[in-house]
């Protein structure tokens, strides 16, 4: 049975959680369109996430691979377009790295484009109630540098590949308004779903992914 | 067994549906806390709203009572404070009337509080992992007015009473998007929260707010 | 010749400035329809505004009060049209003191509305080319509060009342950037406008409420 | 003397004014760091914005170009760093057409990095107590479509090339407000900037990205 190989994201930036992480846990084992799903962890490390990533594409040797990430402040589902070559933090990794202004590969091209099927990916979501959005920035932070790096380690291997942002869950923001500690307050705007929307979502994104792979 | 009155709104704005509409629906019938939930709708017309309102009042002559509504662009479930002595319309109502500037209760006092127990809610409603913010303005729209004038109608009657505004429901913002007609598009934010955990957010507050009624 | 009492507030939140306190020195001492401007500074103090705003209007005896204040995040002018009976502190003040769910005045009325002709500043505004809107809350914090507590004082005398909030400065905007140590980021929305358009939009205020006064 | 190209886009969606034409009109003629000014329109129309580009940049054969256009919603200066290769329109241009997931250059690479000195002028502009950001995504509308052309258009020549988004002008949206008909109502955010801040902020751009151009 073909592999499918989706990550999450360790927690970051002094959240408890981070809803990538539990959906690569609650998928992993799963099986999708006749794929077996892997959902493994990737670092928030500038210094190692691609060698983690190399690694684990090199394990599984996966017919797809989609990272999943944290958008925070983001209001839905956001299907990322294009990883840029630029590594830009604006607060810093797990490690205390925070990269400014630098190319993720001096000699790589400006951006690449993912290769999912993003336009029916979409459409499957809406239509299961679930709302959704393209992108054209995954940003510059470390879910940016995890989708141009997978697009290249994937294209010499003819993997499709690309990247969903995810808001924040909707637990993640009741646990932060109790503590009162979290980056939110009572005024600001802190949009989120329920875990169990975001899993549902990133099962429909692998239906929709793995339904353009050769039958394995 | 007594009674608990709730409102929803009928949908207004060009929308097709209004969450708090399917709220009242949806529990229309229950028993929480040891009281039967009436579920009602009230028109979204400045000119019929408090007649409704008073004849529902009259009708169930409830122990308590809660209006839903509403709140395009919010986040979470608004806990609203205060509902104030103005009706100034950005939108017409569904009868095509905009009143701008306009006391509701022209003898009537500037604001009037609300009697539920605000911060035990969103207490509850952050332990079940449903974000929630408590609001000092329900705007001045028809939420407001129907909380403006629910608050004089009960508080001759004894009766505790609130409103609570709703963000999108995620199913409604997922047709909206698919349509691509709606009052959003793909560069906007419409955040939202799934109607089944709505449902669930309404269930807590009613058992929150009937715990302190006296025994029926 | 009458007065005019504006106040605006110190900095607060770990800012190094408020854009209320700079309109309030900008315009003491101005000659405005007639009056004279005399611009004060309140504290950012739950414990210690109320006495200072009180001395100032017994010394000023002023024919007219407008507060001014900062409301992060918001992008224009806004007119706010009621204080309400509630201290609920997001952020602690200047002293350390966070009051939540506490009432201003025990005994006082759920809210008072401001007396200012709101719809004629707006109108003059816009007219000048500066964006404003009308407001229905002015959150629980400190500008709430000098509005709340200001309309209870200024009715006692029949002078005129009200309270405007403003966007942060881009100026301010513009060094918290450059400093990338302040409350913003640059992922992170920070509208505003520059001090200039603010002290015009205050002396717009300014006039079209004092037009309104007997003549002095 | 070198001249230095310089555009602004028509009005669009219904607007009345783009800011990014009086910025255009308003430097048109001016020397800036001993360049000639040239400022011209673009036409908001996908069919015809390559051919006006091409004509430009082949008429005026500037040392420097940079694009200039409206981001609505957006509340500061934003200097753009990627154009990519997509048309992808939510509105339709002025001409009613809505390119949807199309590429601009069927052979193109994915995207096109601007050759501003984008950390300079960045610095240059909150020096100048102007707010700005960068962004990675100029969107996937009409300025976009300019940045990603006329990065290829200038990379053939060796002309540095970019693009800058701007905010609403404040008296365009304090015009919209008056009339109470523009995309904007009182309870939505329309962040913005006064054209003479604007003016102001093209001006360091075009000082610090010319201040880098050989020699004339």
């Amino acid at each position: 049975m073909a592999s499918v190989l989706i990550t999450g994201f360790e927690p970051y930036a002094g959240l408890a959680s981070n809803p990538s992480a539990e959906i690569a846990a609650a998928l992993d084992g799963m099986e999708i369109s006749g794929c077996k799903i892997v959902g493994r962890l990737l670092p928030v490390d500038f210094a190692r996430y691609h060698d983690r990533l190399k690694a684990l594409l090199d394990e599984v040797a996966p017919a797809l691979y989609i990272g999943f990430g944290l958008a925070m402040g983001e209001d839905m589902i956001r299907i990322e377009r294009f990883g840029v070559n630029l590594a830009d933090f604006d607060i810093p990794d797990n490690a205390g790295a925070s990269p400014r202004g630098r190319a993720i590969e001096p000699e790589g091209p400006d951006a690449r484009a993912s290769t999912l099927p993003s336009a029916a990916i979409r459409a499957a979501l809406l239509e299961a109630g679930i709302p959704a959005r393209f992108s054209n920035s995954a940003g510059s932070y470390l879910c940016n540098a995890t989708l141009y790096s997978a697009l290249g380690l994937c294209a010499a291997r003819g993997t499709p590949c690309g990247f969903i942002h995810l808001p924040y869950a909707s637990e993640q923001v009741a646990a932060l308004l109790r503590e009162g500690n979290g980056p939110l307050n009572g005024e600001s705007a802190a949009p989120s779903l329920p875990i169990e929307m975001m899993v549902a979502a990133a099962e429909i994104v692998l239906q929709v992914s793995a339904a353009g792979l050769p039958t394995a």
